[in-house]
């Protein structure tokens, strides 16, 4: 089958594979439709690895899709051929330890794709447990199917958050992770969101397209003392950190009102001064995630719902035959982009 | 001062009242504006009493209001003279054991308005403590502040479900309770809520004035089956129970997924058959609660955003002069009726 | 191998048996050296059944058990033949939507020892997933292994009941579940618990095996108020019901402190009533509990460090050649023993 | 009266004051019998301020106390005259909006015993708000009540911590702080606590006077990685900070299973570098704890109760007529001692 291949840092090629996925009984084969590009397959591309993730030999790109079920094991009961659905990307080990504890996407052998050495998606079909394959509602498009997974984060970022009603958050990084945290936000029950960034066009864009208790600042301490203050004088009930800036790592427990949390998205590139004394005064919880677990069908529910307006998101496509375009573009971390989708 | 008097069961007055209010340092003195009536004056009215609560000297009726602050006192620095306002109507003890342990609702002490012997608000000016007293913001209107009353036990009982975003809720009764609560959860980052009521009328009518996310059935046992399971085959997240009756406390386990959770609103006439081991199989959590805490600011930001859209709870407005017909009116628990607001 | 088989109700013989168990990779063969009698394997051996579950071809009893690895399959590495273990009877299915949610015990597929149709352990050997096969530290006896299981239970009411350090309780009913749930409770930060039951030689036996911070009570609902308000003059913090008496399931609200909450352990023959107001006034919490998980190391450990003593559970030691007789003893529901344990 | 008073840095002396204390209605006047010396009387008898609190008019030290009812307000009904007492040091202003919402440690304007401006008790009497002062049982002598301040503090952070019964803990910090933090952890359900500090002398008091479920380990990165890994592979369920060394508060994430938590409670003079992704992959819950809320009556029961064993943190005792040799003894830091008592 055509597949999108990263062969070695900055070597991408459309090619046939040859991956011959057995079926297994608890298995779906889906065809794929729609793949976002997501900033660590563009990491991927440009650096060859992520962290202590290496890319050894030629690997498949690409986690964020849905797709057409063509096949399903004998087991599988909810899926049947013809169904839309979309996938989780990280298969944990079914009898792991962080399993039966309610843990799976702390499971040490979670297999996640386009992470070195899991093959991603970008490619005619996959065999996926159905497990962690889901059902698309009427109401939910392919190309909104594509968007579950990085939305998926924000809605984990939220219910990690114990936002309660008329909570007031403030997040930082209007990137993707920061835009769906503040949309998951405010489908949870927080009145008003504050978003930060340094870049004036992410901004924009978010005034742009997602309008509605959203008030855009631009990241200088001022400003961000300045919108936290004025509308909420004893401070924000919560601090969802998307930047992985080390200087908002620093200095977020200011803006927190006594008591207040902070969820931590945002991956700095290296350890950052944190005053401990500062938070303890205001009795400060901070709350690390990591991927998520047992989000997918929430967040389906609450796109098909319209309670979360996701489209919006995508602000460019391109079909699979252009896809090394799509790459090349998104490299450049456009300002005017969101999410860049391909058309399988 | 003009106040509307209950004297005692069925004599109710509009009359010249001698209250003498003194105004401490932390209090403030307000012109009333807006005054809802509740099901708990319409039922002092017909009956003198609820429970325990006896109605032994005539006491002025009401609770669910908003004003303007006409005197402010020394130590008050967060009101000013002219703020618009709403009123939280229970009053703790500041220095309880209650209080200092973080549930000042349940302070036994508690003096709340219109609650025998303690008088209500419908009268042309109060003296309240300036800390359960809170300022509306501009997008906020004097109506909708007399609505925050209600709403925040809508909020309380969202809180207090622990709601996770994409939850499906399902709500028994709605009355005034029922909606206001339909409207919280969803607010609070429910994806949809199934509302039951025995009542076709105020079905329809919460049909006509909350579009949106809100299944309405009527609560026989086969039509709330068919809707729970046909929408969510695990059965709901949470159900809401604010219709006080036995059937439904006796029943609402079979509705909820495993490890669901209920809140418990309404208020039964006495003890119901609860089955231990049907909830013990699915591992519940029932929660009760009693009226809330900590919400009118919440509730107030809620209302501010547009998150919650409570101006469709007026079905009804009577000025004052016509307060009697106003109780006349709500007395017969008109069916196509919500909320009754009198202009003070 | 031989095996104690219930044929049918009240016809119990030691036989042999046939099981021609297979080793999976990831499982363990365990000989067997004590089983503990519970309960419901008396009720099965009297009645052959509890509710819908009914023994309707020869099945082998007892599910509390400790043993010795004898052979280990090729993916096991946390065990070695010779190793001392305790089992978890209940096996779910790793893969199912409960064992993701990490909600394991609610699965509905769990393969649960001696719950018909599934065997249970009074034999020579059993092959168990070694995932729920835990090894025993040299600090814990194959005894006290053996009654890690009814421990258990103990350990998983105190977790669900979030026991604050200081915390007093009131638990209802002295059989074993009551008494483990007592130890644990006290393991757990409460600082004193209130034993009731109607039973004065159970009591006696607490009194006499557990020293220290139990005070035993008759459960008359005067004695029972007497010892509570006596000591804690606002209510317990936390109720555990493990008496399955409708006379308690409708009264124990009253002994609990505002917010308090009870964990729901005993099984109620039927419903009873309950009354929803009398737990709003107080906000109570009620937390129904359906076996356990992921509580097993705990338990071990807990054992371990001394912290709780169990040895004073067995009561009365039987052979298995005399299993038959220790039935009989059991079936009389002797009040002078607690745990009734088989060597095998 | 007499009183030791601080009259600027370094200048420390018992002198007449004319302190003139009125009654009032809810207060009670208490003669002090015993007074603990805490690190913070020695720190502002040493350096004249911690932070940002000054000490600029002279001030009597002391904040761990016990003493004698000798007047109480015609308010008080739990408090007589005679009865034995202690006192929690923070006064709350009781209508603050801190304590309404249940946070009234975090009140800004707390009045701290020996915390500038506000005079501490070691003096002949105070007059406190009876809402805290808290009669001693019987079983709980003078000397232990002088102890439950300091002991409160390990309650709170066990309390904080979310105890899971058998849990095992990490404790940094051998001080006064890590000692009742490692009693507290153990009497909330910890079954084993792992005690680290680079003093020697320290941890060999601690095996000495509190045998049981601890180990000592000196901390050096390689001691405390044995004593964990080697005990609990998966790493510790619990760190609690509580050496303010900002070298463990880089570092303690590494020692931490998946979804473990810390509590912080030693306060580092600075800001100390803290890796972000480290705390991610395995979803680390960071709490920050200021003093403590409502937790006097809970430490009260579990020395009473003989749960928490206090009395061998009093390693020396001192008459008044000695209160400057003590301060002279407890400014050396001696590492032979724990806690200096001073009978007043």
């Amino acid at each position: 089958m055509k597949a999108l291949v990263l062969q070695e840092k900055k070597k991408l090629a459309v090619q046939d594979i040859d991956l011959d996925e057995h079926l297994g009984s608890d298995d779906v084969r889906i065809q794929i439709k729609h793949v976002g590009i997501c900033g660590s397959d563009v990491h991927y591309y440009l650096h060859g690895r992520i962290g202590d993730f290496v890319v050894e030999k030629p690997m498949v790109l690409g986690h964020e899709a849905s797709g057409i079920v063509v096949e399903a094991g004998r087991n599988v009961t909810h899926l049947h051929v013809g169904d839309r659905v979309c996938m989780e990307p990280g298969i944990p080990t079914a009898g792991s330890a962080a399993t039966f504890s309610g843990l799976y996407n702390l499971d040490p052998a979670v297999k996640f794709w386009a992470t070195p050495p899991v093959h991603g998606c970008m490619r005619e079909t996959v065999v996926h447990p159905a497990a962690f394959t889901f059902k698309l509602p009427d109401a939910v498009s392919l190309e909104e199917g594509a968007l579950v997974e990085p939305v998926a984060i924000g809605v984990y970022s939220a219910a990690t958050a114990g936002i309660q009603p008329g909570d007031t958050a403030l997040v930082f990084g209007a990137g993707t992770m920061g835009i769906v945290t503040t949309l998951a936000a405010l489908a949870s029950g927080c009145s008003h969101v504050i978003l930060a960034d340094v870049k004036k066009k992410k901004l924009q864009l978010v005034r742009q397209n997602f309008p509605g208790n959203i008030t855009c600042v631009e990241s200088s301490p001022a400003a961000v003392h300045e919108a936290v203050f004025s509308r909420v004088p004893e401070g924000v009930d919560i601090v969802f950190e998307a930047s992985g800036s080390p200087q908002v790592t620093s200095t977020f427990v200011s803006y927190l009102r006594p008591n207040g949390r902070a969820v931590m998205i945002g991956m700095p590139q290296g350890p950052a001064p944190f005053d401990v004394v500062a938070a303890q005064v205001k009795e400060i919880r901070i709350l690390h995630i990591f991927r998520y677990r047992n989000v997918y069908p929430r967040t389906i529910k609450l796109i098909a719902s319209g309670t979360l307006k996701v489209k919006p998101l995508i602000t460019h496509f391109f079909d699979f035959a252009e896809v090394l375009a799509a790459f090349q573009f998104a490299s450049t971390m456009p300002e005017d982009a969101i999410k860049t989708m391909v058309r399988m």
